[in-house]
């Protein structure tokens, strides 16, 4: 791929950037033995609580609900959530700790150096359906080093809205092609296809467990890469 | 002042953080030699440009204009300035690039020492009528190191709109007096105060020229600082 008008790259966040599953399963465990819940499956919880996270958002994109940023979204499922594993006691001031648990998420292993490296190249943003206070509170826990933080909050439009993508390129000033979207996610890559924007396919193979497989590499990706540091690579940085 | 529930700065820019005046003085005069343009008086060109500055938001304030963002209004005032000022023979490239004179600005000497000191203990945003692509491009050439870009270019209102100084702690889920406005501008400030933020007043004695005197410090402002690094100082940063 030709990088020379590369200007900026927009990263889809959850399970691209941090490790979203084994940092709730880490924060309901430490919630679980301060409080003594017992036994809790607290994978099936995390899987349970994202399972809930796309419909939460279509009935948000389909206007069925006013907008609501995605803690307001987390929050109602976790309350369904805890209902469901029969977990009780918590005080208001838990359950907001512990929806807050995804503003805390940790980095995969190569994030922060990644990001690091493609920083002295390009301008560096997110492109994530979390609400800026998270995506900031995370990058401050978690050291990313973004430019700036871009979220569908600001433009009250969840990805796959057009409205999410087209933010990029106009804020930023730049042309759709000089805009690539890094995900783990290959409908989130397809959809930024769809409105010009370059793309580049980081296989996270551990986003859902030990027992998951994500779909392989595809050349209509302009990249494919195994984490950001080989993305560093092929991007020059 | 008590600044333990402060958790977020927002930065006015021009002014507060760089030095228009300087810069684009620099920026007319490489252009002037490189161009043989003969005599222009670049500090009155600078001066003269900025003095347009709110003028030109007034009118989309006031609904005489549709949003236009401050490339679009600086780039308007351009044009008239070239003619007022007998400067010929631009081409489209060379006016693009000195309305870009915006992006490249100089911070003060004090300015990222001390926005690295402050991002150690809380969060540092912008709060400028800036566009969202001038204060990231202006962030890389003069490493400001923003935890986030907001912009009056995100809730299209200029300031003293009370949608600006709202947007702070609405995107970064606080409440008003957990977040600080930083200026260099009394009028900036009592807007922000206004609407319930915290205020510091920083002088710049510079902005306007050797011939220039800022207002003085104000107790009615939470802080006043001769600069960034004594900013720091009072919020134990």
């Amino acid at each position: 791929m030709d990088s020379g008008s590369l200007k900026a790259l927009a990263f889809d966040v959850f399970g691209t950037v941090v490790d979203w599953r084994g940092s709730v399963i880490r924060e309901g465990e430490a919630l679980g033995r301060e409080k003594n819940f017992g036994d809790v499956d607290w994978a099936a919880f995390a899987d349970a609580w994202r399972g809930r996270y796309a419909p939460s958002m279509d009935r948000v994109r389909r206007g069925e609900t006013p907008w609501k940023n995605l803690d307001a979204l987390h929050r109602a499922s976790l309350e369904e959530l805890l209902d469901e594993f029969g977990i009780e006691g918590l005080t208001e001031a838990d359950k907001d700790h512990l929806n807050k648990a995804w503003h805390r998420l940790d980095p995969w292993p190569d994030s922060v150096e990644g990001l690091k490296r493609l920083k002295e190249r390009y301008t560096i943003t997110t492109l994530s359906n979390g609400n800026v206070a998270l995506l900031n509170n995370m990058a401050k826990s978690a050291g990313l080093p973004w430019n700036l933080i871009l979220s569908a909050e600001i433009v009250r439009h969840y990805k796959p809205d057009p409205e999410t993508y087209l933010m990029v390129p106009g804020l930023l000033d730049l042309r759709p092609e000089q805009v690539m979207l890094v995900a783990a996610h290959p409908s989130d890559l397809r959809s930024a296809q769809e409105h010009g924007l370059r793309t580049a396919y980081v296989l996270r193979p551990q986003e859902w467990g030990p027992d998951w497989q994500p779909d392989p590499p595809d050349p209509s990706f302009d990249i494919n890469a195994e984490d950001f540091l080989e993305l560093a690579e092929k991007l020059g940085a």
